[in-house]
């Protein structure tokens, strides 16, 4: 979480002028992303005593150029739907993004309203639901988007880094990983579900990506992860990002139902996708727990970013794996 | 420039409740301030409608809790008479800052009023008129602030710090640094002025800790180093951070008379004063020099903070202990 490209006034004043924003009146760098840096800008608007804030966000690292229209398209699809996300803001020709050469190399930057709202450290049932509903509703509006983008983070790249760090790396990071890797990412692959309904999903809806004030969600972010893939399977991320605490040690059935009671008060799960929950949420866990292992091996001593625990999510996968806990995701 | 302190949005409304600013809109982490975590925050305040906007900074490193009442009494007194600085923001029973305990240890914090306004890159001779003015104001305005606390980066600390580099390490980061250590250090100790107008100086007015919009100076920021000491030092510290490129390989004269200027239109400098500036320079340059130094030679691979050159200063020593720049500070 960093800035990492430093911009004086006259840089940011320069960047915005094709935005038609007026006069930049504040300009904060905000501790927020990890492949990208981000402010918090304030312009003077085209009213007098008007102003208007947005974030400016610089693609740094990962975020591929050609994927902006995908991600930035679907904001504006979603906001025009109703969804609580920020919608893009365009420059005066029309364009989602713009191309600027900076001191570290040529960047793409895009402007994105700002929402209020924060992120929750421990949510309540009540705002379990809340999310679930979102979530929903984000699905839903987003079953005429016609954009595409294949989930580069699906099974194949959780084999793939499984492969990457290898059962000794596995082994480095915690005994049991490899084995937990071992035992379960083959089957997965066995089991993982045809047929059900897909759309685009999210696909990284942790708290951190959720805004609200109170119960009341007032915005979904970081859609740098959205792809077309299975819609149920964005409601077992969801559930393994928000139903433990951090460490993966306590499952809280109580924002379970409520993440689930919320989800189906907007979009009735079928059948099929309440029975495919478990392994998809199998598959969620398996996912973070290995893009966290192999970060956890590749990241330097020096990075700006904080490694996260690989565990925390390999001891989801073991939660949803147990059958003794078959009951979580029963209708 | 970090955020080091974690805080979901139930620990930032708990630690906001005994402030009474109403519910949380937002809190954004922001990247600025080494020695401490910032975030930008917005509450519902007391009034329909009405929203507070506000820093929240927690105090992580290096600044001693006895100085904040020192320091954001200061700001308050200043505000007070008219400075565009930041008033500090009381809690419900009027204490400057409070202490916390946090899962980092036990940690003051205070909030300040959010100023718009944002720091030049590369200054124009009218804003750096501005600033001389905004600067010789603070003096002003500071005549009457009772509290004292001595320069913790005065001369006897440059000593320290250049006897911890010592000179095997200066000479590590360039073979004239510790050449110019050795010939200047001794000679500022002889010739450090006496007897000059004395008062609370910001010590630290880097472009960095100064908010303007166009030409107007909209905040003063960051008076961490805030001290007693020498008035006309003060002047000759913003000398040294405005009037060079970041390098210190260009002097720019343009700037430099217009800071002049701009300050003596506010504060005539007494003779004493104006011919004790090329001194004061030096010293103002030596003190960078060397707490760059130091903190290059002891900031481990792995901090989030980025060193600074120390050699950007050391040209700026060289450039004031040049006779033939001493016409730069004649009246």
């Amino acid at each position: 979480m960093a800035v990492y490209t430093h911009l004086g006034a006259e840089d940011m004043a320069a960047l915005l002028a094709p935005y038609g924003l007026g006069d930049l009146v504040s300009a904060k760098g905000i501790a927020e992303g990890v492949s990208n840096s981000n402010w918090l800008i304030e312009t003077a608007g085209d009213h007098p005593g008007e102003t208007v804030r947005f974030i400016l966000t610089m693609y740094e690292f990962r975020i591929e150029i050609e994927d902006l229209p995908y991600f930035l398209g679907l904001l504006d699809h979603l906001a025009a739907r109703g969804c609580p996300v920020p919608r893009s803001i365009h420059d005066r020709e029309g364009a989602l993004y713009r191309e600027v050469d900076t001191p570290r190399g040529r960047k793409a930057l895009a402007l994105i309203e700002f929402l209020p709202g924060v992120s929750l450290g421990e949510p309540t049932a009540a705002q379990a639901r809340a999310v679930g509903a979102a979530l929903a509703g984000l699905h839903g509006a987003a079953a005429d988007y016609a954009p595409t983008r294949a989930n580069a983070m699906g099974l194949a790249e959780w084999q793939r880094l499984a492969q990457a760090c290898g059962e000794e790396g596995l082994t480095s990071i915690d005994p049991a990983l490899g084995t937990l890797v071992a035992q379960h990412l083959p089957r997965l692959a066995r089991e993982w579900p045809e047929g059900l309904p897909t759309g685009v999903i999210h696909a990284d809806l942790f708290p951190d990506n959720v805004l609200m004030q109170g119960d009341t969600v007032t915005g979904l972010i970081d859609f740098y992860f959205a792809c077309n893939d299975i819609i149920a399977y964005d409601l077992a991320v969801t559930h393994a990002a928000w139903c433990f605490d951090a460490s993966g040690q306590t499952f809280r059935p109580d924002l379970s139902k409520a993440l689930l009671e919320g989800y189906e008060a907007v979009r009735p799960l079928a059948a099929a996708e309440r029975a495919a929950l478990p392994v998809l949420a199998q598959g969620a866990a398996m996912r973070f727990a290995m893009s966290r292992a192999f970060d956890w091996l590749n990241t330097p001593a020096d990075a700006l970013v904080t490694r996260k625990d690989p565990m925390a999510f390999a001891r989801r996968l073991e939660f949803y794996a147990d059958p003794a806990n078959a009951g979580v995701f029963a209708a």
